[in-house]
């Protein structure tokens, strides 16, 4: 069996049951209304084909972000996106940061790509300074960046992500532009770049609904790009069929719901500063967090997923992102009695290691 | 704007709207009960992230074929894995028969691939037979087969299709055998080779749930092999989480769902003769058609899709398969009612096309 090691597996059956699952990033508020009357009463339409063109819900998103029709392709999840770019490039090198989505960096290897790292710097928080620039050259073929990154929930700002775009249109490199967490970044238009995308050809934006809109199940991603043959090329790549009819009703309904990301916002702000003082308060080194997670690091290494699984709860180990260790971990924002629930047994998990820490030091 | 040409895409602003859809093939009797509650009710549960091992919908699937659960991969629809495939194998060569689905040609191009042609007889009534043996060599890569076949709905008995494989292997070459339409075949047991797959790595058995229980925008397909190295690789290929929440969930309660395919059968076998019968005593030829569709060509050709479409009905002009023509048409076979709406339109439409032509001789 392939391991695939994303957060989300709640159905693996070591788990034995209901969980309370930190380690998937979804908008705790659950789908918009909308979205949810569109699939209970779009039922009889799923028996037939999809549009291949998904011409209602590319018109609703054009019409939501201010961008041309013809820059939107949309993919079954940003995921399916990413290895269609891959097999589709075929690049021999591409520069990744570490830490960094692990989609990625699997997407490139399916195609043999040789993959370069930038490691983020521990002393600089784990945020994107400027150093990555001379890491761009003429054997760069394509650039991956996330912002907010997953999983640090830190920000690049629009200046430097500026100064990245222009060097790898000097070098003649691509760059792939992970925006699926911008939608809960507040406000987002110092950060996103979706307005460079008309005179950047080389700009690729890639978005999801599966976070914004807790849509993860669905399967609705879409890339943004104003290359118009390489639109193409990428649609003639797939089948025609690629977005379901549940994602495609669900995820115009979702754009048309009114005050849903407002909501968002104003829920999020308030549990992720809860979250974070929290966390800070039991000595975790909390970091960026822009989104709707909160990444943080344990002041001794511990196996923190192992004690909160035996309390019922599921976190995002990050142990296996390159660049990182056994002491970071990403949990959801959720709601407020959800978190005290993850809070609570974090502290517990603590407490336990520290009197084992005690224990062997003392030889108890 | 790419043009995928396939039947089912209703949505083509140009249909005006609602338009009776006889060009894509859903089972007629729609959604199993089962799978309609499972989407009403599961509507909560596509929040998250879909299992990425289809854990459960694997083992009900393994023990309704009575196939080991190894020998089992989901997609995205039964083309996504078409694609997966010709990116994976990226075959120099292929052998298609002609006609036939055109997302195998398409995938294959896709890659590069370049693509021979076995073209069937007329005189044969377009049946497949043993002169596509000697066609089967060395350079062949992999032989793309469907049985019965898209569009014509000819079978394929299990001895030739034996012969078939094992020329196959000899020649060092896959295999993909399109079983899309299968479970529509009564009794199938006597076409299927799917008790060959343990014994041959070399074969690919395809299936989809798309035609069988209706389930067309819900996007499920997936792919029968017993080469496990080949199928890990086909895995790490995608992203984990190709086949949505509510495939999975459709997908399982359509196989649990008891007497729908009998239910089918008795439909179609009543209706199939139906159609048959009265467009052959119209004047035209009615080809095998063992499936949940009728093929026919018309005894002059005319553009009979234009004259349904005005009448408010949509077919499948088979047209643009390669050693087919505009005499060639495609029909779902759905309920009475459909039925008889859709042979009445097709008699008008002979008849406004052979007054065309009286018209055009006597120069009137």
């Amino acid at each position: 069996m392939i391991f695939y090691g994303h957060g989300g597996d709640i159905y693996d059956p070591a788990l034995g049951g209901k969980v309370l699952d930190f380690s998937a990033n979804i908008n705790p508020l659950g789908l918009p209304k909308g979205a949810k009357k569109a699939l209970l009463e779009g039922v009889q339409a799923f028996e037939r084909y999809p549009d291949p063109y998904c011409r209602r819900l590319t018109a609703v998103l054009a019409k939501h972000l201010g961008v041309e029709q013809d820059f939107i392709l949309f993919g079954n999840g940003a995921a399916d996106l990413l290895y269609r770019l891959a097999q589709l490039l075929r690049p021999a090198t591409a520069l990744l940061l570490a830490p960094g989505f692990c989609d990625y960096a699997r997407s490139l290897e399916s195609v043999g790509c040789k993959i370069k790292y930038h490691y983020l710097a521990e002393a600089k928080d784990l945020r994107l300074e400027r150093d990555i620039l001379p890491k761009i050259n003429t054997g760069t073929k394509i650039v991956y960046l996330c912002n907010p990154n997953n999983p640090t929930g830190q920000l690049v700002d629009r200046t430097l992500l500026t100064e990245i775009l222009g060097r790898c249109e000097a070098k003649g490199a691509y760059l792939l532009l992970d925006e699926c967490f911008m939608d809960l970044v507040d406000p987002k238009e110092a950060y996103s770049l979706k307005d460079e995308l008309a005179a950047h050809p080389r700009l690729l934006i890639l978005k999801a609904f599966t976070k914004t809109y807790a849509m993860a199940g669905l399967r609705l991603g879409y890339l943004l790009c104003s290359d118009a043959a390489l639109m193409d090329r990428l649609r003639q790549q797939a089948q025609a069929w690629s977005v379901s009819g549940p994602a495609q009703a669900a995820g115009a309904a979702a754009l048309e719901e009114q005050g849903y990301l407002e909501k968002t916002h104003a829920l999020l702000a308030g549990e992720r500063s809860y979250m974070r003082s929290r966390l800070a308060r039991m000595g975790l080194k909390v970091y960026g967090s822009a989104a709707n997670y909160v990444f943080f690091r344990l002041p001794v290494p511990f196996d923190l997923k192992a004690g909160l699984l035996k309390r019922g709860i599921l976190v995002r180990s990050c142990a296996d992102y390159p660049g990182l260790d056994q002491r970071y971990y990403r949990v959801a924002v959720k709601k407020r009695k959800d978190g005290q629930r993850l809070l609570k047994a974090i502290e517990d998990c603590l407490q336990d290691a520290i009197a084992a820490i005690v224990d062997r030091r003392t030889g108890g």
